[in-house]
């Protein structure tokens, strides 16, 4: 990567930058998957419909700018005064990026907590940005100096609830959080809806807070590329200029419209994954793992005596995925993601031997 | 847009662009719609039938990140050496906004050709790049000072065939200009399948040519949202440093393997395009309009008589949607999208009452 040749043409940010490696995506093989946090079952029913009648309606012509059945219906779902309070994008992971592309400049600071989503770092390096980790404390509370202003720092994640530990910073912290930083402030909500709480109509009291959501996880729709950021409609108008005229297809529209109109088939589909996290977190301090309670629909679990790297590759070998997950300089650990409670059952059944 | 107060927390270069404003996209009414080339004719049947037995199978898991079901089978179609020449994008829009982010940088510049596609200048805008647009000659041909080097100039971008002239730059010229020049040249083939020659066989003799292309206009699916570029494999994979890690969907990865898997289908579709605008440019003429010769699925016109915007203007009223396009320091006139034989006359019908 390092000493191009003087004919490299790409931006001298690029060449210094260690791209992101997401979760692995075995395409064959009959795995048990609990290393991305996709959730198990599959979508509702209403959504698969949606899709194969737009489909079959035609794609030739281009998909609505705007997203906005989507933004209609999910206004009215989720009680926002408005569908210009939303912005849809190809994924949460999109929605990140159009922020950072929006508020950091090269040479500009981000600001996220550590250990948390990485991403966050990889955009900052795509952008020519300077970024910033700073450590949760052993209960995973933000630490005091996240609040702190400095000169050049012109956004702050936070994600929440937070991965890989799953835990959650109460509404009314995050609210002095934003009232006391001098730049916008990104709620990461890919997961509140596994939460007891979350910070979406913080929206309404400040202009600087923007909270991103992602149809991936909760819908069981992560194959489909669906997520949203709420804001102040000043805010989302600026966000417009950046994204792509078209950067969500016909199909996912109308798929996440009849996504989000699937409010019951969301509030089934979280219970269960709520039900099989107690169990999991039960069975895996059985098992002798310091187990941190979790808001998500994962599990982030230590454990004292065995390798968890170790872990991770004998699981692996026997078809089953868990995110091993090094964090440098903090140490590391292993992130289950809330399976049915067959799968779950099935690596707990290993895990039992390999500890 | 200007004098934002001092809390404006986004990037200056964004308060002071214009965002780009894509074609007219009515999502009621019962327009003709020849403004956005748009392809008339649904696509190939195996492409619906690809996505319902796509989400049917299940969109609770991440995609592919890499499309390669797409990759190769395009390498396949297209003769390429293999499919690590191709990445995938949401849309060829997306594939020129990762290459504009790869390449240029704040104060970077970029060069295009003049009157060309309106968006690349706003992809500069958005990176704080500058960009100089140099004028086609009277039979929109490059002219010479297109291939000058200049320090700060990190891509040029090449649309051919051009919007809107639907004229093509043959690709002996095109090899000649990435040898002259000092950095990468796009070569934007969104409307390469109508043309009679193409530039993708060069990305195997010149290591700084990157060919873009669409599924939007001759697969008929601009709702699908899906493009790709071909270069070599080491440029492609510093592209793959910047997408978002799931960049394309389950269902656009199965919808665009079976499009491009289509060959007899787009053969024939391309053959009655190239048809109907045979026809509509000899009628044009007919009714007094000066028509550029076009190698692309619309016809560029202009009419010394009457004015281009008020002909929009009525055609509109009619229901009738063509693109009145107003290029500054250059002049205006009209882009109409080849549609059906029975969308055409419609046109040339009204159009014989305002001319």
């Amino acid at each position: 990567m390092f000493g191009q040749p003087h004919h490299y043409p790409f931006r001298r940010a690029l060449a210094e930058m260690e791209p992101y490696v997401p979760g692995e995506q075995p395409q064959g093989g009959k795995f048990v998957k609990l290393n991305t946090n996709e959730n198990p079952y599959p979508a509702a029913q209403a959504v698969v419909e949606a899709i194969c009648s737009a489909a079959t309606t035609g794609l030739e012509r281009y998909p609505d700018p705007y997203a906005n059945a989507f933004r209609n219906r999910a206004a009215e779902v989720l009680g926002l005064p408005g569908p210009d309070w939303i912005m849809a994008g190809n994924g949460s992971d999109e929605i990140l990026t159009i922020l950072v592309r929006a508020l950091v400049g090269e040479g500009q600071r981000l600001r996220m907590p550590y250990p948390s989503y990485i991403l966050y770092a990889t955009l900052a390096d795509i952008q020519g940005a300077l970024w910033e980790r700073l450590e949760f404390d052993k209960n995973w509370r933000l630490p005091a100096a996240f609040a702190d202003g400095c000169d050049d720092l012109r956004l702050v994640f936070l994600p929440n609830p937070n991965s890989p530990s799953g835990t959650v910073e109460p509404p009314e912290k995050v609210l002095q959080l934003a009232e006391q930083l001098p730049c916008p402030l990104v709620i990461d909500e890919a997961y509140a809806d596994f939460a007891e709480a979350n910070c979406l109509s913080l929206v309404q009291q400040n202009e600087n807070i923007f909270v991103t959501r992602s149809l991936s996880k909760s819908y069981a729709l992560a194959g489909l590329r669906f997520g949203f950021v709420v804001a102040q409609p000043h805010r989302i108008a600026e966000l417009m200029k950046i994204k792509d005229s078209y950067n969500c297809d016909t199909l996912s529209i109308a798929a996440a419209t009849a996504a989000v109109g699937s409010t019951q088939w969301l509030q089934e589909n979280v219970a269960r994954i709520r039900a099989t996290r107690t169990r999991m977190e039960a069975r895996l301090k059985q098992l002798g793992f310091r187990v941190t309670p979790s808001q998500a629909n994962f599990v982030w679990c230590e454990h004292h005596e065995s390798s968890h790297k170790q872990i991770y590759q004998t699981l692996k070998r026997q078809q089953i995925l868990v995110r091993y997950m090094n964090f440098p300089a903090w140490g590391d650990g292993l992130r289950i993601s809330v399976g049915t409670d067959q799968q779950v059952d099935a690596c707990m059944l290993l895990l039992e031997q390999c500890v």
